[in-house]
């Protein structure tokens, strides 16, 4: 019933940091620069203001300010699906109305609250947001943030409402993509994609939909090679680069990703920005390690893979 | 270190709801009403935009809003703690200052995150909060909501803040609260606090320095009867009262209180707010149990305890 470009939910979608100053005022022109690389490399999707790009630490007109820069920025060369979340439902509904007038392609919503909210409660503030614009939203599964869990019958109901496209998953405990990707298809009809980087050569190789990339959000070409060998099924390849990634992606288990993706910044030359506080920059130690995990994958994805590998 | 009221942590914290419209404008003749209650009952300080005050959900000039009609409507009747939580470090400070100038007595701050934070960053935001005023602070220790764990070394180098003079503890899991307070005041020497209603007989009999009560807020006679008995190691009537408003307490662990205090505010004739969406009203049926449990206890405190136990 999506009459959205069945593309919109399939592939790798790019995560990039939001970069703004200590008061939250977004840096529109650094974020430009992240949106050009992020269309050079030619990813399926952009992922704008979701968990890594701070959405829910920037006051709702820098999230607008945010979305009308990267608009303006991308040209429609990529879709841009923009994080809507908000703690209010009329907040969420704000943000979801102006996503649609600013040029947004697609919704991507989690379920943040401070009070845990029931299942019914997380469905009408769905359903509030739904109902106030056409854009197909995925909804964002994200336990480790939003502390809320999705019931079976939750999805399925949410499903159901006439937008609703997609849903992006945790990494399945057991690792067991296929089973829940079966079930979840066969349940809801949603595209299913999953998050959490170190399981996306093992999400899409089982044949997932899309992978939410934090890492693709600053490095994508190496991401991008990754999830384009597992797609085609290439395991050989995409276990190659999956090794070669992993010791960038345990500096994630260490360090939360959004804290490393701020050191990448800095490192690739990209700029200087620093996480809202209180989260603290990392460490000289912790940079030390991030440099020496990146070192091999820099080109990456550029045509150097082999000499660098 | 603390020149501030001795007092000021001790005793029964009655922490009332802040009844808004559904936009989230602060409804201030209805929160003036409910002060004159907590101050009538002679509650031993109030716990303004508390968890219950949903100061999670409040725009910040809302919070303000408040804050001053409190002020104004409580005139120096009963000590002020004011919640000044926030996502950003920046937000937390501002309403920091504001919350001295406006002429709130004490600070209440849970460490609320998204992105989950480390130890280390949460100290910070604390050390960030107690440099912006002289007033003293409660640290809010609610993993229910922030899902934050502080570790005992946290608390005690938090202790050591110039400003940090009490903890509100969550109930401990195997009710030690005498284990418990032993240790905390030994490596902490701070005001211990908890909060969870139906634990309160509990945490006081075992000489807690203080109950931070939802249901304090609402029906302030019956649970400063029950916190007087408590204090005064009158086990017989503690126990009594608990058993009275027990029933009560289980629509808390049912329905969450927050939810549960609206339908009192109505019921109590007090007037009529809903929660902030997307957190719903309740169904009928939650409201006739809340009925059923509230009926033995509207009264108590107020020389009719007998005739209605």
């Amino acid at each position: 019933m999506q009459a959205h470009n069945p593309n919109l939910f399939r592939g790798l979608s790019a995560f990039p940091i939001t970069p703004a100053d200590t008061e939250g005022r977004v840096d529109t022109e650094m974020l430009a620069c992240l949106m050009e690389r992020l269309c050079e490399a030619k990813v399926d999707s952009i992922g704008l203001l979701g968990s890594t790009g701070i959405y829910a630490y920037l006051p709702v007109e820098e999230r607008k300010r945010a979305l009308e820069a990267a608009v303006e920025a991308v040209q429609g060369r990529v879709p841009i699906v923009v994080g809507v979340g908000a703690l209010r439902s009329d907040n969420a509904v704000a943000l979801t109305k102006h996503a649609q007038t600013a040029g947004a392609d697609a919704l991507l919503m989690a379920p943040v609250s401070y009070t845990p909210l029931t299942q019914d409660e997380a469905f009408e503030h769905y359903r509030a947001v739904t109902a106030a614009s056409e854009l197909p939203l995925s909804i964002y599964n994200n336990p480790s943030t939003t502390h809320f869990a999705f019931g079976a019958d939750l999805l399925e109901r949410l499903s159901r409402l006439p937008t609703v496209a997609a849903v992006k998953m945790p990494l399945p405990p057991d690792n067991d993509f296929a089973g829940e990707l079966a079930r979840l298809r066969d349940s809801t009809g949603l595209a299913i994609g999953y998050s959490g980087d170190w399981g996306m050569a093992g999400a899409l190789l089982a044949g997932a939909d899309a992978f939410y990339s934090v890492l693709g959000g600053m490095l994508p070409r190496p991401v991008m090679a990754l999830a384009h060998a597992a797609r085609n099924r290439d395991a050989a390849e995409a276990e190659r680069l999956d090794a070669l990634l992993q010791p960038l992606w345990d500096t994630f288990r260490s360090y939360g990703s959004l804290r490393v993706m701020y050191v990448l910044l800095d490192m690739l030359g990209l700029g200087l920005a620093e996480p809202p506080r209180p989260i603290l920059p990392l460490s000289t130690e912790a940079r030390e390690k991030i440099a020496a995990a990146v070192a091999p994958i820099i080109g990456v994805g550029e045509g150097k893979e082999t000499l660098l590998a």
